[in-house]
């Protein structure tokens, strides 16, 4: 959801990548290119591929350039074939020359992630089963990692440790319980957040369900105990209120059978931690 | 190179990690454990792999508790095999809660890298071709990246765009021709570093090869050119001295073919872009 | 929730503070006071309060003299009395006379939250509502005083914009309805968050429970309205899931008149905008 | 006085009070408002007040839309009545919900700063004294705190350690009596900046009346002995040369009655710690 | 007045050094250095020197290897000659080897203002004219830069522009004479921080002394001027209490002359902007 | 080569630059000029020099009015005379007065360096040797001194650490010995960046010839030697290919001798560390 960061702080992340890649100035481009020279240039599609994070991509370049003209051939969430251009900029040679990578970099992580998370999405249509992500993202790039997924039509778990209670199995064992974790980590009027449990059995399942929960998290479990873990969840008190998350072992090979079990989410690690990066590269001319 | 960072550097960077994660607070953590419960930990490998950042995943659980104690069973570049236990640590189990999805998020994906660049070496052994990285890495992340791309046995190519010339065909194309970009990036008297070129024909090569360049890129070339061209190479008057580098469209499938045509070095994105997560946990009791 | 911050990230900001006020060095003291010289210093309350950021204030001063040694009479939440003595340091003199200012400025302002908070705690007292802050924090602060609340008592509201979902009235006329908004903000399946809702009048209230929310904001109701309000949740289908949060125009005269009539939150801006800060000192001696 | 800094400067401070309410993204106003729509907004007095930091609010706002126009009623130090409207501004809907609340904090304790300051200084009207701040300040804020204070029509003492010698009580101990300290401080030769002694008896006055000083702070003393004090200072002889500054314990009821005693400064930490924010808000249509 | 600074702050600035050399990392030493050697090191002063920044210098070491023991053989102020050894460290001998130039760099540069400082204050000895520096440091620099003038014996003039007022030609030629600048900058009493007017003739001299100034600048004036100059200041009413200072075109060959011209500060930008650096190397040992 | 930096990274080291010397704001300038009032301003050359950084004055202007209009007289690498005008600036007279000693400061350091490069340049004219600059620059200030290097007509060494391997005598003590550092460095193939070697003798010489190096550091010998140095490498296997560097005790005054004595680079500490600012002030006039 980088959308809502300020501009100032958008550039402040987008230059300190630029900065890694440039170091004390592009070399060659210094040394080839005279400062007047103008220069049009493309993204290309060089597979297919859902697009995710032009705007960035742009904004990378705009940061070389100010006065860079952009004309957008495609918004995020477009299904590009190979070969389709990306975007026209026009601009200083110079300022393309060194801020493509980075620009480059950025676009084809993110559209890789939009892309993977569409095929998981595309795998369980037909079900009632929703993508998610998780907190398995690359450091420093978690906000826009997130973003990509629900370009890619996922929708986005926790942001971070702040903004949803998830009791995790390592708590569970700290705390010496399930109901010692959920009773500490209070009631539904004494915080401001949800609040999810890790469940690995059904008798744990059924130990969560005694309490006040708003998510269970049924952890490697395999999809035919998935089927019966839903439906103890619906057949108690607060049947339809709880969501029903499936995690760990998912795949595109399996993925739908999770859905048919009837969970409400299904979440998985390798949409943000290994989605390969789609193949996309940046071509120049002079203007 | 991370290695050579002062430490508040590091300290920085793994910290920014850290806040992204954790927001305003770990409220689950926080409202389930008590600020003096001890706890051990350790990272488990839950797939084969090569171990890189293990310094580095210690370091972001000892910002999270400075009274850390580690018992390091495996060090970087060592390889593991499934159920496999990485570093034993003991602190409090706060700090280990909180800081453990930062923590292996970083070392999975290094080690992942690690994984894929040893899988390249492996396969171009018997050949002198080496196994070098790109500057197509995650951005924010390069310098451990890289130094991922070493502990899986390869080598680094330019960390940025100060520390060699590259001519690429974008600059070709602005400076308009080879001979003009080489000639304006200067004697090697003028500059104290190398030069490379890249060339996507054989005539293309012969012009560069008429000049003063260090190292030539083939771009995009099949193995049969890129051995045709190695031999163009090594017949001009420089011979040996110059390194020859293939590039564009390598896979663990092919990389051997290219590897016996000859070249120098053989470059590859996927090591940094593309290579998945390395499956690993990390598992906490109370101590 | 500042305790789960990585060390550096604490250091980091208030190192900040520190340079705010130290500027280009404390000419006072370097010219006074030799580096040698050793001094014990305390904290002295002169009022009642409730204390919060103790472990604060006595980490600024380390920050000052990483050899300090701290003695601490007392913890976060304990109730002084005026003339109590709430820290013993020791330490370098220049180093307790360069950071006293900023240490004392926190512990003060947190002080005098976590005061003011227990003062309407202890006013609705015998209720089941809970005294809750909001959003209008001091820029720069908002961690620090959300934890003082806590110490006093309080219960923290969203801690920004991403962590629950809030329609307000501005957002409802930008949306150009209850529903639209809603409908927007998509339903429990779709998000990871809490959604509440700000009503106005019993027809928005009316409105809005026949939508799925798990909050309902009674904004500006006087306490006889908000009772009838309350009364038409619990009617609802949803009856006592839905959590009801009073705001605006409460002060410590009428806050137990809204905790009587049966809502479960009772928010409260000037808990943390216009808290007066505590009246305290830090007392240094020669050692 | 903020007003010098460079605007990057101001911009980088602004952003991180954004991000601090802003977190990974506002996840009502993404969901609810569409990227087009646009919207009207002021802020509105909803008590008297005394205007202070509308410049920097609007700057707020601007970094969440670059392309936002302002018409500005009102200017810092107006005095506005309950139900003035503050500013006009036009732009993206998203931007202005997003942005509001920090915009509308910095205002409201700004301008509740400056209306406190204002009050004081009506209270000492017909005589020669000042109203003065401190360094109790809110940490992060002096800059623009110190800058209300000067709109409510008050002086600033201060802004940090380095601009002016202030041998405190706790030095005078350190250094083991007045005369050591104040010889300590250097001669006026020897320094760039106005040298002050605080005293908190008459005795200690008179000893210090024999050094060089620039400024005597009267701590603690009653309005009798205050007028005492002024007199011996004025006695002396560099008599009308030594600025007579009183602190402590001073309130609307008896500012007057310090300020008759003949001080040139009356200094308030209250103006800075413990101003109540005054109560604004910001209203949106969509336009 | 560096000493002052909280230890994470200096460490943040010197940090920002090394990272400037080291830039991804030291690829010299990290292939030729195994981790584990050990090396002993020290400063050669390779010309007479005033030593200043060697606490620094140490510091910045320190942050390469945080288990560095020193033995130091002087303290800044000592005079060397040429040969003598400045400090002794013992630690890894990467850390050494990478973290050498910045630390060299660093004491060079500060001593080599202090070497210089303290021949001009030798140069006025026997008078009682004090040596001054200005606000011609270097960016960046300027805290470093003042303590090593006061190292040499200088006294530090304003640190920057809040911290005395300092009215120059171009502020008279903007606000349109003398009288107006001097009363828009407001009577002694409103404001906290002395006022000094800059002249450049004997009758703008006369003008400023009708107000009230606690310092007058001579700029640019010859040694003659200057003595009747301060005849006219030390003639006036105010006489002995307003300090004197001369500046611009002053070298060693003429201050002795400035400085009997009966002036209190003269003030020379060189001390800081054009001081040469002092010959020093490290010498590096396996220990 | 700062040319290549993103804005925002230029923007904010020029803006930390500001902050140093605005603190917490011009008091000067804001008590007596009206925020309103306009101004025309100029660099004047006030001795004959080479310029360098008139861009990086301008932007520093620009941070303090972005309003600011430019008429540029002169540009880098120009060569002025005493009383020649730079540029023209018309803008706010608050922010040419708050923002001209920083804009000074950093035009007289680089032209200072682009100075005294040229002479040097100058002084190797008719042979084939190039001026070239090293490490010892200025903490935080090297990609500007490098630049202005260049600008004055020299060569850049490594940019730091990272872009070149250059084993110095420290390296080669803790390696036991030149072939061991050498073969510790890799080959050329293992590498992409090239390696100096440093020696002090003809014997080192004629060890490190014996290896695969691309430059020999000639450290501390006299021109004689030096010539001797330059038959033995030329007479080599390598002959032309390796570049040789003569370093140490190079004075204005012998720089020809060691030109003539055949090294390709002389490299000079002194361009960075020592050359002394040349003199400029800003003049302001009302507009």
């Amino acid at each position: 959801m980088f959308q809502s960061l300020p501009q100032t702080t958008r550039r402040e992340i987008l230059s300190k990548f630029l900065e890694e890649d440039i170091g004390r100035g592009d070399i060659t481009t210094l040394a080839i290119v005279s400062p007047d020279q103008q220069a049009v240039g493309y993204f290309l599609a060089k597979a297919p591929l859902v697009l995710a994070g032009i705007d960035l991509a742009i904004e990378v370049l705009t940061l070389m350039d100010e006065g860079l003209t952009v004309e957008s051939c495609h918004r995020d969430g477009d299904c590009l074939n190979e070969g389709e251009q990306v975007a026209l900029v026009r601009g200083q040679a110079r300022a393309l020359l060194t801020g493509e990578r980075v620009a480059t970099n950025l676009l084809q992580q993110l559209s890789g992630i939009a892309t993977l998370t569409k095929r998981f999405v595309d795998a369980v249509r037909g079900t009632k089963a929703r993508i998610v992500d998780t907190r398995k993202t690359t450091p420093g790039l978690r906000v826009f990692e997130k973003y990509a997924v629900r370009v890619g039509g996922g929708v986005n778990h926790r942001f971070g440790l702040d903004d949803a209670i998830l009791i995790k199995d390592n708590h569970i064992k700290i705390a010496g319980g399930i109901r010692t974790a959920i009773e500490a980590a209070g009631s539904a009027e004494a915080r401001a957040h949800r609040l999810e449990i890790e469940v690995a059995t059904l008798e744990e399942l059924q130990e969560a369900l005694r309490h006040d929960v708003d998510t269970i998290l049924l952890d490697n479990m395999k999809p035919d105990m998935v089927r019966q873990a839903v439906a103890l969840v619906r057949a108690g008190r607060r049947g339809t209120k709880i969501l029903v998350e499936a995690s760990g072992g998912i795949t595109l090979g399996n993925v739908h059978e999770f859905a048919e079990a009837g969970v409400d989410w299904v979440s998985i690690g390798a949409l943000t931690h290994s989605a390969p990066a789609v193949d996309m590269s940046f071509k120049i001319q002079p203007a």
